[in-house]
């Protein structure tokens, strides 16, 4: 059937869907020069959209004319389904799931571990205190010997938290304060020092952007990131265009990883071809430096083989499990991880949200109208279509994109519960849900804004000159 | 003639060869699918297997779309005879001739200019003195961009030199000095400052080493080569493991290398495969970078864009080929050359010195009657079997070793033409020609074991701190 695509396209390498995206979009033009039909027209563009869907879940790109995709790494899940297919690397995330990225799956294909309800009691008894929303609502889901952290720290060794940023504009939104909202909370409770990487390098590697605007960016984050409120005698915050030319343990870190990973091996990572600059080639290892204490003799005052701990989204998975693989065979311990979920689009769980889209995000640079009018406007609902089916079958918290911010960002439990409970059973309106939603997120950026004003250039300078930090190891 | 290719393909370089042939690769399917005229497809495919027959004399790998050759590589000395080839790059030097590489061709192949005698009388009369004996005597025969060096030279526009050298024992040879001896007769007749990098995280990339020998052979390499005589005020010396750390510019300009170069074109100029570690991949950039005057903040007082003039021997022309093409994209002057042959093994000219082979080499550690042992046992001799075929023939300077040491080390022009001539003539005998060598070699290197001695630690410590450097500029 002409109108339902994905029956024959599972079987389509990126090219062919290109060419019959790009057939599509002639068809389409010629029909409306022709003016044929309206409904001749509007089966043609639903096909067109239906095609770039399936290439965009295919190839983790957006289908640019013209431009034929690169070629990126799949991860199958282990269905036949093409979609049934989830797209996670580093820069893309793509499901066209509306509940979002299988996560059990993904932990299944990444070869993690699931945070179950005994790994956070233990982490509960350990740190004697409720654990955070994010762990009670598993939206840090899964880890890498975190129970290793837990053994050592329960027998007084300690640990370094690293965690980091890729600066591609001034503009952060809520969904870039998850690792460091957990992160600050895991330096509280745990009472240990924290490195937080601004990977302006990499950003100047990949965009279209001077050394001098990407680490303009990095500074512009780093006041964002002061303002969550993080220690600053535990915490060292640096540019890598900033901070490569005054470590003297960095580079030696960096070129000792380089030594161990294969051009092979990042291409089945990280996908690369033969036509990327060797600057994207060889930054995996700049990402996976940090995780070793002695890139940093200033900040831990010379002690090596710290255990660390990396909280991140679970995209980022693929540059730590490359340096898990090389950390032993370099003499280094292999850092551990916390994996988050994706913070979604507006649009929907199909993808996270992503600053370079506008619509899609909630900047923290947004005004309470402004934040009410995108909850509004964009925030994709899993109520019913009119309020009579609402109320009689009641609404999909699963795909509700307000229900999934809330459980983000909304502390109460019991609250969510009920929400929850209200919204599925139809007794509360899609419009209810999203007042709760604003209502919860207008404070909250208001006052990060409020912070954030607060952060001079004296504190971010002070945040990212390398010093000693308070630590008891 | 169309159907004729080989008459002006001779002159062609692998990449241009493989050009041609996908070029001509889609000339034919445009053919086709315009369904021309048969004999025209036909011709057209004659002309093809053609092209892709001469693709294959010249590279000796099939043509394969979409994977350009690598360059390394082969230089073909215009014979269709294989054992007549020079393999040239920058880890390997081998020719089947006994007069060693052909370095006509060589300039040819590389696209480098020849250093005639009008450069050389150009150079005589800007710095006011005989030129140096290398550039005499053709041992630096090959250079880039010279000619604009004089120009803003003699406009008063000055520059900085930058050479180099990979640590990769505590062991050098005579054939190492080349490139300091001639760097620092250019520092002293032109009076300019100089930059020497000491590539240890090259050594630890390509060698089994750990970065600490690595830098320890850097540290002892540094010794030798201030034992050469650079003058402190203007040479800075530094091992990148350690400089890269303490340098706000090096990293950057390495960073920007890094995002104008491919693997497709590394690959191409250095013949690197994916099994290769992405550390060796990107290592290029790490030798470009010090070609730009920015990566020297300390050492040129901010001063950015200062022309940069490089002494090398030929092998390392690739690195400053691929740097040349990167600067202009990055705001940078192109560096200048100035290439030297190489130095060739006692047992002859096919392949280089090379330390880790004790039998080929003179060290610089080497007592006199060592030396004296080399060479009477091991350099290869240019005479005749018998005392009567020599005297009745006459020696052979062009393999001779023992002669073309002498060119390196004699400094007396008529004593090496008198010398020459009894050679040839047979008055001389190998023996004799030994003798007169060993008796150049030892007070030589007498006299730098006795300099070398007086470096102490504090001087290298002091050569190998990044600090302002006297110039003027």
């Amino acid at each position: 059937m002409a109108d339902s695509p994905d029956c024959d396209l599972k079987s389509l390498s990126p090219l062919q869907l290109f060419e019959r995206v790009t057939e599509q979009g002639e068809k389409v033009r010629a029909l409306k020069a022709g003016k044929a039909p309206k409904d001749e027209i509007d089966a043609a563009v639903r096909m067109l959209l239906s095609l770039k869907l399936s290439y965009k879940t295919t190839t983790g790109q957006d289908y640019q004319a013209g431009l034929p995709p690169k070629d990126l790494v799949l991860i199958n899940n282990g269905t036949t389904k093409e979609e049934d297919e989830d797209f996670v690397d580093p820069w893309n995330v793509q499901t066209s799931n509306a509940k979002g990225v299988d996560y059990d799956k993904l932990i299944v294909r990444f070869g993690s571990s699931k945070i179950d309800t005994d790994l956070i009691n233990r982490i509960e008894r350990t740190i004697g205190q409720k654990p955070h929303r994010f762990l009670r609502r598993g939206i840090f889901f899964s880890h890498r010997d975190m129970d290793q952290i837990l053994d050592a720290y329960e027998n007084k060794k300690s640990f370094y938290l690293y965690t980091g940023r890729g600066p591609s504009s001034e503009a952060m939104h809520v969904g870039h304060l998850i690792p460091f909202i957990f992160t600050k909370w895991l330096q509280e409770v745990f009472d240990v020092p924290l490195v937080i990487q601004l990977t302006d390098d990499e950003k100047y590697l990949w965009k279209d952007l001077t050394t001098e605007k990407a680490y303009e960016y990095a500074r512009e984050n780093a006041k964002d990131i002061i303002a969550c409120g993080f220690d600053i005698n535990k915490t060292f915050i640096f540019s890598d265009l900033d901070y490569l030319g005054t470590s003297t343990g960095f580079y030696k870190n960096i070129v000792k990883v380089q030594k161990h990973v294969t051009f092979n091996q990042v291409k089945g990572i990280f996908g690369f071809t033969d036509s990327d600059c060797i600057g994207k080639i060889s930054f995996p290892a700049i990402q996976a430096a940090p995780s070793f204490s002695s890139s940093f003799p200033q900040i831990f005052n010379g002690k090596e083989n710290i255990q660390c701990l990396i909280p991140c989204a679970i995209d980022q998975d693929p540059y730590f499990r490359m340096t898990r693989d090389v950390a032993p065979r370099i003499g280094q311990p292999k850092p551990a991880l916390l994996h988050s979920v994706f913070f979604p689009a507006l649009q929907g769980a199909q993808t996270k949200m992503s600053a370079s889209d506008p619509n899609s995000s909630i900047f923290l640079t947004d005004t309470p109208k402004q934040i009410k009018t995108k909850i509004n406007k964009h925030a994709f609902s899993g109520g019913r279509d009119t309020i009579e089916e609402h109320r009689k079958y009641g609404g999909n918290c699963d795909v509700d994109v307000s229900f999934m911010y809330l459980t983000f960002f909304l502390e109460d439990d019991d609250r969510l519960e009920q929400l929850k409970q209200a919204y599925t059973s139809g007794e509360l309106l899609t419009g209810e849900l999203k007042k709760v939603l604003i209502e919860t997120l207008q404070p909250l950026i208001a006052a990060h804004q409020e912070r954030r004003k607060q952060v001079t250039d004296e504190m971010v300078k002070q945040f990212m000159t390398p010093r000693k930090l308070a630590f008891e190891f």
